[in-house]
């Protein structure tokens, strides 16, 4: 096994080489500069073997998403991905390949999402693998798109589907099948919606990324609502589980792991916002719209309120 | 137990108040500006019941040292410290209580450093107890200080005492004893040097913190130097172990946990070095020299060579 400064060196500072100020990951700290007019926006997130993945999961599937769930939340606030500090805690059986195919995974996604790696930290733990990041986009100043902004009257809308991360951890657990295999990847390998994120700054009124349940995020946008049900995009993937077991509806709305977007528009803008999904390779649903008070509806296909429970996934 | 979201709003919430761009902990990220002309520093460091400290050290000095860690990153580095954001992953054991002392070690830091926290992520873990904070600091354009600009001639000096952090682990043991406090506290409770680093942008022509040992980071220097044991600066707590058993002095120059700024000047700015240390109450020592070449040279009050290993802490 390579000592720490030699693994950070050989493996970790490849991936900071084009960051001037992250000095080869050989200093203290790392610098950068932002841009005149833009403001930085940052967002963590850790990740634990055997709470958020499974230890058996390929080291590059596990550095997608731990990159994928930072760079959403930089998507939600309409934030560019510019780079990310890693902390990594190895247990004793993480060996050298292992860690070769994480940093392989990290530079995947680097190449895919213009983000760079500054710094970071490795220790060794008795415990779990544990895996932190911290991303960092620009904004233009004062334009970040905030959770609770949204007015009464606005449009509810998602990005692309709903349901099909919590799926695929029904699929990772052996619980149900999935034919295509879109489920599994949409849980291992989530999107973040980068590219749309930016393009809804000066358009969406309130934005934030669907983690922990469409229903229990909503609750986070501090306003009322009414979804239709009907309208929630659904992949084919899952329709053709909810074909099989209708009961596994719940799981789909409240299952959480979708990081797609959920964003509210002043209903005026909704061309403008299909037109701007289209440009972004995202198919964009209006699934309800803004009401009084602070109770969401969920409304079958005649109107009628539909009883789903809301509760999204917590960590304890 | 509180749950995840009640937490964050009753006991981190208030440690995130005076930044606006925190948003009450409650969006997906944070946002903050940068001055015209500064450009930002980003350090980050983990630590780990077990590993890092002991898991029954008070919540309070663990905070503390947290913080500390990553605050002399950012002093070596010249920036003035301003935000951090703080991944907690807590095994089972840590109750509510713990973790409002925790927040309240870190308030205390707060108010010592002007530091505020921006966001950050709560997990749990079936492992021990692991915290990672990643701080910002802000430095002018272009003039971040950095380890590996040292020149042949400049003075080789050190802020304050070495050794103390080292020591005091040994007490944390059990091993040695502590008369007055003084080492324990070091361990515990390093000071990272904030004030002196800023202050010695345009002055010192590299710098450091000392976190592995004084002799092990001087290799990090990239330079070759003579260190006079002699003028190694001890605390009076050092000097009376020693006094007791002279075969810590290896323990002293390569034991880490100093957090001192280990930096070099130019011989001619020595004056004006030890006004600056007096301004932020540091004490600084000049205890060499830069060389040619990349070897270290220890020598004794005579001028001989010593032979002292130079091998500092490394995590695995």
């Amino acid at each position: 096994m390579l000592g720490e400064f030699e693994q950070i060196a050989q493996i970790m500072a490849p991936l900071a080489q084009k960051a001037k100020g992250a000095f080869g990951l050989k200093d203290d700290a790392a610098v950068f500069q932002v841009n005149s007019g833009d403001e930085m926006v940052v967002t963590t997130d850790t990740l634990i073997a055997g709470v958020h993945f499974f230890a058996d999961d390929p080291a590059e599937t596990i550095a997608h998403k731990l990159l994928a769930v930072n760079l959403s939340d930089l998507a939600a606030m309409g934030a560019q991905p510019r780079y990310y500090t890693l902390n990594t805690s190895y247990p004793s059986e993480v060996k050298l390949d292992w860690i070769k195919q994480f940093a392989n995974g990290l530079k995947q996604m680097q190449d895919e999402y213009g983000i760079i790696l500054l710094g970071g930290d490795t220790t060794r733990t008795p415990g779990p693998l544990c895996l932190s990041v911290t991303a960092f986009g620009c904004v233009p100043e004062r334009q970040a798109l905030k959770r609770t902004t949204a007015r009464v009257g606005d449009l509810i809308c998602v990005s692309n589907t709903i349901g099909d991360g919590a799926l695929g951890l029904l699929v990772a657990q052996g619980k149900i099948e999935d034919k295509s295999g879109h489920l599994l990847k949409s849980y291992r390998r989530p999107i973040p919606r980068t590219k749309l994120g930016p393009k809804l700054v000066g358009l969406a009124t309130s934005c934030m990324d669907i983690s922990d349940g469409l229903l229990s995020d909503f609750g986070h946008m501090g306003v009322g609502g009414e979804i239709d049900l009907a309208k929630i995009p659904l992949s084919p993937a899952a329709q053709q589980v909810l074909a099989e077991d209708s009961t596994l509806f719940p799981t789909i709305l409240n299952g959480g792991d979708d990081y797609e977007l959920l964003f509210c528009i002043d209903p005026k803008d909704k061309d403008r916002m299909l037109d701007t999904g289209e440009t972004c390779d995202c198919q964009i649903s209006v699934i309800g719209r803004i009401t009084e008070g602070y109770d969401l509806v969920v409304l079958d296909e005649t109107a009628q309120k539909v009883d789903i429970k809301t509760n999204g996934y917590r960590h304890f």
